[in-house]
């Protein structure tokens, strides 16, 4: 077993864990049976490597007991991934890390550290990502240069880009406007949007309906999610890294059946009746959420309900805590366990109602990251909306590209971690507007720093490359729409287009001899992670703590 | 056999009969004979239904006979449906209904009551439809708490917005104009334009293609259509309710075989060249329609059809009496009989040319009303352009919906009667404009009177209702564009949305016990179509008479 | 054996020696080894019509080692395609052309007389189309009528239309600007972009993606294209008449392998990003084109490419020779070699890399034209794209139409020669202006001269016709959008539609006797192509010299 194998099973490993921890907080035994069952279930696996497996998932959930009794002292509402200052009150616990990662040092065998020290940082992520705001002043002079395109940048968004559409008590709705509003260039992307759902623990989002095709994707935490599709009632019990299809005009609710933790849900939406317009429905309700069924005349409702006009007053006035309200325990209780169902986790079993992202092995993975992503076989749904959902986990110090997509443009939004990202972009070029066309395109470099929660679009056939910062693991998910018959191509590592070149080609394109490009395109050996500018001095700092 | 059962039976009797009724001015026995043998080969008939039903058949063509010698005393041009003041000349005949009614009691049994009375209203019909601008004064009191809103409802239209595109002494043709020059929220809808045909008995639509696809639906009268398909002739004859694909750039004529009913084509078209713009060509034609021979150089012409410059004067500047000419009984006779070809009465055989949407059994039918609506498999081109064709009779003070389409934008067409629709839209709902979006959505009720040749619009997701007058049937041709896929979604009756969730989902909801909930939206035990707000003060009436 | 098929295997026998000629300059003899191979596969060939095949193999070789010899004293960059002014610095040679004629007529046999002459032209071509813009001048009077028009014709593109991209010493790139820019009518072709790449002997183009799909034609000339897909190589050696996709982000470039003609390309693009605006992106490069590495930070590439900044300068700055610059002759060799492949000439094999669109029989044929078409399963990826390649070869004196497509615009390329369009088009007619629209629509003749790079739209169902001057072929490259389920309706000569129409339609279309119809529309016994209205005076003309 060469050693890239063995790293890439424990990266699998701990995934396997994480999902473990998604779901973990329920105080049963059964989460750890099913972590060894999935080590058991791994073809891949030789006998060793499951009693490998079977062991980590015993020893994390140890490690989770004990975490647990803390955190059942910190205060319900804090705890979580938190948009800026809004949901966000509890302290950073710098110190916590450092103290997880000197445990580590007590293991024995370099796969055992790293196992271990991937559970502190996937413990420190939630902590860290309050502190986003904090350390970028310390790290502004690293992204000085960059500083003065950033605000030209029309393929980044930030929290002040998003408009609030729900917000109560319980959690709000944020959605990024019109692409096509921020540019021209996004034009594209006009018949998609975005939107961010937070939703508090134990709240219940009532049902509604969208005039708007959706793809859900759960960032962190777990819940269960309810489609009428027809009149059959579906529910789904979810968790960080579940995609969900729900069709246009499908009603649908969800609680967020954790008590502790929020539920953080990113949602692509593609509208069917105005390209890049959606509208929410909601028929269940009162005052807030006005039900729709209140902008019929009396005397329509009066025959449709066969019920006098005074008691449909008095049902259709009770609410009014908005679209996010709070559920008891055992509303909670009893949503959860119909969501259980014919799908058993970790596996989707037959159902198509969702599919999770870590339950694959990832398509690229070494030292520096690993990329998930889904084919269109996985999850038929995503086909129908010619849509590829990936996520992106860089090492912190590492760098993912330079690539750039065949024909798919990438929709991406940072869920944890900081680092800049860099496009190559002929459209913005300075020669385009001097109209010195005739010498062929120019690129402008985009350069821009990205944190928890920044969204950025890199179009079709625009080489980027994203780096982490030296802080912490940067986990991007990414929508691919237009991803039917996409190619990455690589520029850089292995299998790197001008390598493919023909010797000629080479000496042609780059006016020298063929062995100086081979020289410069044959030297990275690793494949779409690399090192990134600063991963030694990183290091070094690891080093020394 | 349950009284529903047998009440859609003899509904189906009916359209039979109506069906007849389209076909039967001929004075041959062919159409009796093939009424009663679409009786024998209906599979889910016994025998004493097949009796029934053949007696019906007997029974209407002595009735039939009787009326056509009466009706061929009335003036040739001024029978059948009309657009207003300009195409009817006849005087109402109120009394003819109420004495038709009172012949229906002296009939025995109330299933043969009910159908009597159905031929009567058939009948009356379009008697009653010359009527409607008077009759819409007398009912004013009735819609004047909406009066308000009809004007800023950009969902409805009415014959101001129509534009007259032909228009002979023998027909004319009226076209909707863009539906994004109305509003923008009709973007969705901006690749497809409406237009309505009206042809006078014997009257020739001359030879012309189109840059568009289209779909035809004969809403009332019969005819021939003959289509040019490469260098294959196709004609076919067409009655009432038959749905034909004519694609772009076909070469197709359209003749009113009927010597006393006029003939009425509503088209839906699809343009190819421009989003939502079309134009007619005319090969075949003269001065009036310009024929577009006649925009080549002479030089070009006699080169391409070797004839001298002078004979092709004389062919192309003969005809000038517009695009709609009257036909002789020989010339419609011919044309006729080369319709009936491979497509045997009113079976549509294998010929893909047309499908009769009447000739299946409704999908939902009760004392309130009837939907016929077509599936992709009853017609393949409707899949190919992504339409669904549906058909709404709604009883006299009866009621449809509230219900909505979960992705697909209805165009309506109101072919008989008149009543009212409500659309809860969001788009256009107040708090919109004043920027208070947090709390959710609310939504502005739209009303509107509908009457014949009214047409509307429901984006998909909008729920709305649609309530006849107490006066007369309310039947309505609606095209679904975006159809693969769409699901009605009832919210009322049975199997509506709220009765599907579950317990904690309404409780939370609505803010109330659960079962408060289910008293109200469990009680109407109708599906579909129900009693409207003044049935029965409309029954009374009925009783009255 | 009829006439007709006599010539048409004549006219199949020229099209495989003009094959040969596109690959005939190498001085081996496998061509000829090919010619007469490709004569024995002919399955519709009987003894004797292979053996004249043959023969005429070795005749026109004969020829071309003479012709050969001569051109070689020609200097190098004259010959060839050119595109007005800019490539073309040799003589003509009008003389030659009628040499060769007078040779002809010693020819036994018409059938050898007119292959011999076709042989002429052939040859005559390339040298004509230097002088298309002098000979503008003395035809003048012929288009005299037309002038007028011609300035509102939003159809026509010339020279001025087109905006260069890339200009190197070795070649250049010149593109249709978005065709909506031009007018709102073309709003059907906004998704398309049309280019045109020429490229001197022995010039290479180098590497580079472009973010819009492509379909590359190549209208004259021989040489290699490269595509990476994924990380393999494929390159094809390609000639006059391949038609070649290139799918949006991958790879390629090209090499003009022969030492003496110039290599044409036209292009249709597909932008994927923004509709009608493409990107071209240079990985290899330096200065100019300048490389998308470059827009990297050094920190990253420094990076990504395990290799310090100074190398990375170097290699980065070398190129500045442009997109297109000149190989060597070892280079070529090199390529030119790998693209043999699989594919062996003139058969595609089962490579889907190309298709040779004169390999194919013509789906037209007669005296005075030739139309060879693409269908669908001839090359997989014009269906993807939903487009159809055609071409037209319209003998001198000839014409073709009038006839309209049913539902594919037509984006044409003049390749050679010179002539006329007529288009008839309501949307631009005056009536429209008037408002007076009820009588129907007229139409507006569109007449514009066209020649060799003239580019020209027919939207769909635009009744149209082309005819060729007198002195020369018109060759036309026609890309059909919107080609699935497109037919060609012809309005005059065999299988018109009038024609097919039943007498009683004429009757009634043309306000006279069916028999006058048929008297006009029966008379042109061809199909097609007909006698353009010069075609006695052109052939008198001829017979004269």
């Amino acid at each position: 077993m060469g050693s890239r194998t063995k790293f890439c099973i424990t990266l699998f490993l701990v995934s396997v864990l994480v999902l473990c921890a998604g779901l973990a907080l329920a105080k049963t035994d059964p989460e750890l049976k099913q972590c060894k069952h999935q080590c058991k279930v791994q073809r891949q696996y030789d006998e060793e490597q499951m009693e490998q497996c079977a062991k980590g998932c015993e020893k994390y959930y140890k490690e989770k007991k004990g975490r647990e009794q803390k955190e059942e002292e910190e205060e319900e509402w804090g705890s979580g991934r938190g948009r800026g200052d809004e949901f966000s009150t509890h302290e950073p616990a710098e110190k916590r890390l450092s103290q997880c990662m000197k445990q580590c040092e007590r293991q024995e065998g370099g796969q055992q550290k790293q196992l271990c020290r991937f559970r502190c940082q996937e413990k420190d992520k939630k902590e860290r990502r309050e502190h986003s705001y904090r350390r970028d002043e310390e790290e502004e002079e690293e992204g000085d240069e960059e500083q003065e395109q950033e605000d030209e940048n029309p393929y980044v968004f930030e929290d002040e880009h998003f408009t609030t559409r729900v917000k109560t008590e319980q959690g709000k709705v944020v959605v990024l406007p019109k692409f096509t509003k921020r540019s021209k260039l996004l034009r594209g992307l006009e018949k998609y949007r975005l939107a961010f759902l937070v939703a508090r623990p134990q709240a219940f989002v009532v049902p509604n309906h969208m005039d708007a095709d959706s793809i859900f994707f759960v960032s962190w935490g777990r819940g269960t999610i309810t489609k009428i599709r027809e009149n059959k009632r579906e529910s789904m019990n979810v968790k960080q890294g579940d995609i969900i299809r729900i069709r246009a005009g499908t009603p649908f609710y969800i609680v967020n059946t954790d008590e502790n933790e929020k539920l953080y849900l990113v949602k692509l939406l593609r509208p069917v009746n105005l390209p890049g317009h959606y509208e929410v429905f909601h028929g269940p309700g009162g005052e807030n959420p006005e039900s729709f069924y209140r902008a019929f005349s009396w005397e329509v409702l009066e025959a449709a309900l066969k019920t006098p006009k005074d008691k449909l007053e008095k049902l259709f006035e009770k609410q009014d805590e908005g679209a996010i309200v709070k559920a008891s325990k055992e509303q909670i209780r009893a949503m959860s366990r119909r969501g259980e169902g014919p799908k058993i986790w970790p596996f989707t079993g037959k159902s198509t109602g969702s599919f999770n992202l870590f339950q694959k092995d990832p398509s690229q993975c070494n030292n520096y990251g690993q990329l998930f992503e889904t084919e269109f076989k996985d999850y038929p749904p995503l086909q129908e909306l010619d849509i590829m959902v990936s996520y992106v986990n860089i090492t912190k110090g590492g760098m993912s590209g330079p690539f750039y997509n065949s024909r798919a443009t990438k929709i991406a939004i940072v869920v944890s971690g900081e680092g800049r990202l860099e496009i190559a972009c002929p459209h913005l070029s300075s020669s385009k507007n001097s109209g010195q066309e005739k010498s062929g395109p120019s690129y402008k470099k985009l350069s821009s720093r990205i944190r928890t929660d920044s969204v950025f679009v890199v179009p079709a056939g625009h080489p980027f490359v994203t780096v982490a910062s030296g802080n912490q693991n940067l986990e991007i998910l990414c929508f691919e729409v237009n991803a039917e018959g996409n190619i990455r191509y690589t520029l850089a590592g292995k299998k790197n287009i001008i390598e493919v070149m023909e010797k000629e080609a080479k000496e042609l394109a780059f006016k020298t001899k063929g062995e100086e490009v081979d020289k410069v395109f044959g030297k990275q050996d690793e494949e779409f992670f690399f090192q990134g500018p600063k991963w030694r001095q990183h290091q070094q700092g690891r080093a020394d703590e």
